[in-house]
């Protein structure tokens, strides 16, 4: 069939065509064909079902939402059974009560009004205490946009600090693709700068100095500064003073620092923990006339994991009254983000504290999840450092490992002849063999002539030792069939 | 105080600064101001509350949501209480029906997971079947983009078509300034074809091969023809005759027709009806091969009114594979649309029916409100026409009335002295005198040297008299201080 040409791959805009993202890519694509052919024809594959962990998606796996929180987004989607009796029945004393609360401070208690465009007021409000009760450091509604998950709010820092290819902006590699796809849509320059995997992928300010020196020889203004803490696809958790010498960095270099901190409640071990770039920026004694600082959050990850509700949002600090008029501007344009985001974020950073009614509840829900990931990570790494020719540093946080694989030139020629890289062609035997769907790290950016994969921790607990079994299997035969 | 000079007007990407969207400019914040005022100091000024006609946010007013539709959201976001006894005391039993449909139709009946990256399978097949009952002509859920609202998916069209300044847009004039705003911040360019205020703004092919040429003759190529229907900010209704002469202009011209449908519930006149391009092309015999289509839906609009919920979807016809796997690509670096928007898109195109326990009160609360729409708009064009110097089309769909303010010489001197347009001064003047937000014409686009004001028709009903009061009173103080 022949389509008009009023629109062909020729003449679309390149910065769409330039633009990838691994983590819904060709892999992805090829698991939702198998699992039709699963479905269609059951036992048409070595597996029955299609485990997906190319995604930080936690209840797509089997992972159940946090009551409290539904119980809220519930009653605010239909207020009208509020006062009735058998909601009491129903729903926790407490999520009615905050149910009230919400709807009460909401323009007309209208949950399907367009809000303000940063979001609505008191969920502002919410949000900004929660960001100083966390930080010890108070926090403005007025700095907070709430939006539609991270992604957005990346690409509206994006759009406004990129112009042209003379712009940079600096990215760790490996780095989520979020970034290096929003960088290529603006038209902007991705500036690498490599975490070093031998030492359980630090990040050296030496590093950041050498490829910022390296931008600016090629005549490229080094805009902003992004950093994924906890990291993803790496899971590192920086330490304090590293976080400190990070913001000398970018008070020095003039940088915005944009801190991708949506894993801030997934740490996994005893010896380290979460800083936001806000707190320890403040606590140098840094305010908002000595550096630009961007901090996105979302609900997607945590330990809630509400991909699905699209919520979020950035805390904007330390730009000029005319600048923010921009970024409220161009929030306008899409009115606002979506209510139940917006209110699901004001719980996240506000959830039940003790004494409500459903803190018990609320608590055992929240640490039997998180110390159940803490269980997965390790046992995903302690499988993939089992294998033969892999090694896997530790997941501090986030929700991934990225091991390294150790491939023989036999099988890379095998991916040359298959016209893919030597991790995808592992990845697509990976999905074949096995049912489990990981991203080749190539899609993170690695360094040249290695080789990763990242795998989500996050299937269900008590499929980890299957998947190990499949897996080790798998990486044996592979390595059986392409030994040099 | 000071603030890093990381950031600053000059130094950020100047698309964003050319970039304007009326809906939420100057008025609105000075609204927001005096809202404040009212609220610290009542009495501080001549009205005691700010009525928010700038924007097409029915709730914001007053409008109750469908009962149906919340049902349906409150249940899929706590599905817990799905199979509980007191459930059935709270809820339709079609809701709980519908629920259950949705849900066990979704992957681990997950509300909480990122879909598809178009959208929910079952939720793209409701839309489809709706799209198809609608028009009579197959649709097919594998071209539905569920997107948060439509301006995330008009933006996306608009960042695949436009690469440079060089690729043009035909855009009604007056428009609906997500228009300007998204090919201002894509960097192309708008080519403007003007609606006819004397015949109803009525839509003539021959401007628009005008401006066709015109643009060519200026070394512009023009991608694509976007229209509005029912118009916004015009109220018109298209005639099905202008429609096939808008689609065989498109198919002749190799044009993406981008076709805004978004208020295609809203029609008030018996004379008119709505009718989707789709239809409109299909029933002419053109199909996939003959014309590229996209029609923009949303759950903002129509007689539900859910801004807040920020959903909606685009049909997207007559590409090549190769080109929608690019928009996808696009889609997929934003993951997915919020789930509960995609949930009420379906529930919108797919609303109870004949026979449905909810059937009675869904169709009293739709018709309540359409038929209600139809009064106002009528009561607020008389009264617009009732005033010295002012004419108002009909509105004959959407929720706009776009009356045209015939300014002395000496009000256009008054605004110049004030340094602002006269129809924002007459705008200023209003808010200032009545507590009524209306946007300048400005924002929409005029023919030079006349000025209009969009006023949405959306107040609640026993308060229009009381508004048309108002607006008399203050019109008549205007134009006697401003008398030549």
């Amino acid at each position: 069939m022949s389509f008009p040409n009023s629109v062909t791959i020729d003449s679309i805009n390149p910065k769409v065509l330039q633009c990838e993202y691994a983590v819904r890519g060709a892999i992805v694509n090829q698991a939702q064909k198998l699992q039709e052919e699963i479905k269609e024809n059951p036992g048409s594959h070595p597996f029955d079902e299609i485990l997906y962990c190319n995604i930080g998606n936690p209840q797509s796996l089997g992972q159940q939402p946090i009551t409290f929180f539904r119980e809220v987004l519930a009653l605010c989607d239909h207020p009208v059974i509020l006062d009735k009796s058998e909601t009491q029945g129903l729903f926790s004393a407490d999520s009615i009560e905050r149910a009230w609360q919400i709807l009460d401070q909401m323009p007309g208690r209208a949950t399907g009004a367009y809000s303000h465009s940063q979001g609505v007021k008191c969920l502002r409000d919410a949000v900004a205490a929660g960001i100083a009760a966390r930080d010890g450091f108070p926090a403005d509604p007025n700095d907070i946009f709430l939006t539609d998950g991270a992604s957005p709010a990346v690409h509206m820092m994006m759009q406004l600090l990129i112009s042209s290819e003379k712009d940079g902006v600096l990215c760790p590699i490996p780095q989520y693709p979020l970034y290096s796809a929003s960088i290529a849509l603006h038209g902007g320059s991705l500036v690498p700068y490599y975490l070093d995997e031998a030492t359980g992928w630090g990040l050296e300010v030496s590093e950041l100095k050498k490829q910022l020196e390296d931008a600016k020889s090629k005549g490229i203004t080094v805009r902003s500064l992004v950093v994924i803490n906890p990291g993803n696809p790496t899971g590192q958790v920086l330490a304090e003073e590293n976080q400190r010498a990070i913001v000398e960095f970018c008070k020095k270099e003039n940088l915005v620092l944009l801190a991708d901190e949506v894993y801030q409640e997934n740490v996994y071990v005893e010896d380290k923990s979460f800083h936001s770039f806000k707190k320890v920026a403040r606590s140098m004694g840094y305010g908002e006339k000595d550096i630009s600082l961007v901090s996105f959050q979302s609900v997607s990850k945590g330990y809630h994991g509400e991909c699905g509700k699209r919520g979020g949002y950035m805390e904007v600090t330390g730009f000029s009254p005319e600048v923010r008029e921009q970024i409220y501007k161009v929030a306008s344009v899409n009115l606002c983000s979506n209510i139940s985001g917006q209110i699901l974020a004001s719980l996240v950073m506000n959830p039940p504290k003790v004494g409500d009614e459903s803190f018990e509840s609320y608590s055992a829900e929240k640490n039997g999840i998180l110390s159940s990931l803490a269980r997965r990570a390790k046992a995903l790494e302690d499988a993939f450092n089992n294998l033969e020719g892999v090694t896997c540093n530790k997941a501090e946080g986030a929700m991934y490992l990225f091991p390294r694989i150790h491939l023989s030139q036999k099988a890379i020629k095998a991916a040359e002849t298959a016209k893919t890289a030597p991790d995808a062609f592992y990845a697509k035997r990976l999905l074949e063999a096995t049912g489990i769907v990981v991203v080749p790290g190539s899609g993170f950016g690695q360094v040249p002539g290695t080789w990763h994969i990242r795998c989500t921790i996050l299937p269900q607990e008590e499929k980890i030792p299957a998947i190990i079994t499949r897996l080790t299997d798998f990486h044996q035969a592979f390595m059986a069939e392409f030994r040099d």
